[in-house]
């Protein structure tokens, strides 16, 4: 098996590239699709559940999907600033990509209000970073005032490029199940995945790869729910910092792939994002961010409704599908790395011990005693 | 082109792994390499330079090559618990790997000593953490002693398990280049992945997958040097914590692989160090934790003096090689979101601004005109 070359190249035939445009790549994409027996195992091995880790792209989050694409197609017309708004983990992609290509990147974030890995990410590759006073939705506001008076890349999801990066996410999954899911969750913030994911299995759909199309499910933290309630939230808020937003760009996209794929929109509480984040480093060794775990949180909450069986069951009545159970992808957006904080106020830290074997025996005796 | 399916799969036949054994992997390897133009063309033009990204491994090291096959092999052996001494990574990786095996992972770490992101890891993956007031290096005396008297699997890198995963890096570099290269630099702590590395490269070469071994370049940091000294260092001072070591665990194989490959040790100061990080993350978009850097920073010292240059043309003398500059690989261990502390303190802040697209333009000009 040759190396991997970077998602361009890969998937170059679906992408808005041709021979004159420059490949600003760090080798994104190919992200490992794990099936979780023991998750399947917990819901009465009535699923078949595999968990798309995105955070071994190289900024640790799907975001450098879209960037890739978006930065290479800047420079091929020439410019030479980007800039963006973000809740911590676009500013880490796009002030990456920018560096590697020679662009100056700009920054606009909710002051107070990112993650501190995505905030060092940023701010390590040289970006132009200015917090503002103010919610994302204030600094996207920003930004789309700014590409509209001054010569610079918008490097949102707004701009389509970024869209057909981000839909390889559901070529990767599609090429390694020899055809699409059934159900593809994923968490919404500002709908730019969902709209991309949905634009994906469409495109594969059309050109025969798959067979069928996935029914989509947008997950979103329940004080951060406006694609749920149907309006727009004034002052979102979760510990879920990357989806803490009120006013979705992306929001008739979001509807569409909904209403389209059949799916739906689900609210998940703080508690439950919380637990599905611990369930995932402790079970699956797999460490997200919070607005990953809502992902989970999502799956496992729609779970107990029974919502997977029924829908499933209805689906298999209508098309007569070869499958005795669903196949279910959840999408794990971003790195646990992107917030230590988070981590370290969930799981303190024990005292400390001097430095003996005894005093380490006595400590790991005890505990193993309790498991 | 197959999707990756994580490098016990992938390398089998080249690992003590039989049909016994059950695998326990995330995913890991097959990370970028990278072709380092700009850095080439800061430095002349004179040597051929690919920088191979170990931080989109799963828990954002390299250690997790040898943990999939650790992991595996103490399961296969029977082990339901795992311990290390560790300065955060290997921590990390043996606490992911030790999770999804369904294993007890408990770790011995210096206090105060591991950098934010690492620790928050280990704990997220719900190890039993021990942190002992003292060094790595008695951290490591401990779970020696441990591994002596209990029925526990010693996961450091003195398992030769783990030197057999860690070496398919070398593995990857040479499939990439379709041989090996000239140079292969890397950082050294505890002398674990220099040993592996070239137990790889030997190994390729052995079965005619290589023409030529390559040189290699050992990299400490000047306040934990005991390699470069040729003495054990009681109290190893540096910001690149993940090679804080003073007594390398595999001393005498590191000197093995120096002295057959006909090598080097060196020794570079943290401002070197924090130099190389601040290029790599913004000019290369890698970012990377600062014992990372260490390898660029070696690389640099050691261009500056002319080493690769020269060694090349008196080895083109003696062997006839059909290239004209020389190969050279750095290997980048591990991510900087590994340590956000270190890149907030490089690379401060700057004021928040009110939330008007006025007051960013105004930043986003002046920082413009600067550039």
């Amino acid at each position: 098996m040759a190396m991997w070359t970077g998602l361009i190249e890969h998937y170059r035939d679906f992408l808005p590239i041709s021979q004159q445009t420059p490949i600003v790549t760090l080798m994104e994409g190919n992200t490992p699709l794990l099936r979780a027996k023991r998750l399947e195992a917990l819901l009465g091995d009535r699923m078949e559940i595999y968990l798309k880790y995105e955070g071994t792209n190289p900024t640790g989050s799907f975001k450098d999907r879209g960037m890739t694409v978006a930065v290479s197609k800047a420079l091929e017309r020439g410019a030479w600033v980007g800039v963006c708004a973000s809740t911590g983990n676009t500013s880490a992609s796009a002030a990456a990509y920018c560096s590697v290509a020679g662009m100056v990147c700009a920054i606009v974030v909710p002051a107070g209000r990112i993650a501190a890995g995505k905030l060092s990410q940023a701010l390590a590759h040289g970006a132009i970073v200015c917090p503002v006073m103010g919610s994302f939705d204030d600094a996207l506001a920003i930004v789309r005032r700014l590409s509209d008076e001054m010569p610079v890349a918008l490097l949102n999801s707004l701009n389509p490029d970024r869209l057909h990066g981000q839909k390889t996410c559901a070529f990767e999954i599609c090429d390694a199940l020899k055809d699409a899911p059934d159900f593809h969750i994923l968490p919404v913030g500002n709908a730019g995945n969902i709209t991309s994911h949905w634009m994906g299995y469409r495109q594969y759909r059309q050109v025969g790869r798959i067979q069928h199309l996935p029914i989509l499910v947008g997950v979103q933290a329940a004080g951060a729910a406006p694609l749920v309630k149907g309006q727009p939230i004034s002052n979102p808020e979760t510990i879920a910092t990357a989806i803490r937003i009120g006013s979705p760009a992306r929001w008739q996209e979001a509807y569409q792939a909904k209403d389209e794929s059949d799916g739906r929109f689900v609210a998940v509480s703080d508690d439950e994002i919380v637990n599905a984040y611990r369930y995932l480093a402790q079970k699956e060794g797999l460490f997200v961010e919070p607005a990953s775990a809502a992902a989970l949180a999502g799956l496992l909450s729609l779970a107990r409704e029974g919502y997977f069986t029924e829908t499933f069951q209805r689906r298999q009545r209508q098309h007569r599908l070869d499958r005795d159970r669903p196949v279910v992808v959840c999408v794990l957006t971003g790195h646990g790395l992107k917030d230590p904080q988070t981590a370290l106020q969930t799981f303190p830290l024990p005292e400390t011990l001097p430095p003996t074997p005894e005093a380490v025996k006595r400590v790991l005796k005890e505990a193993m005693g309790r498991t």
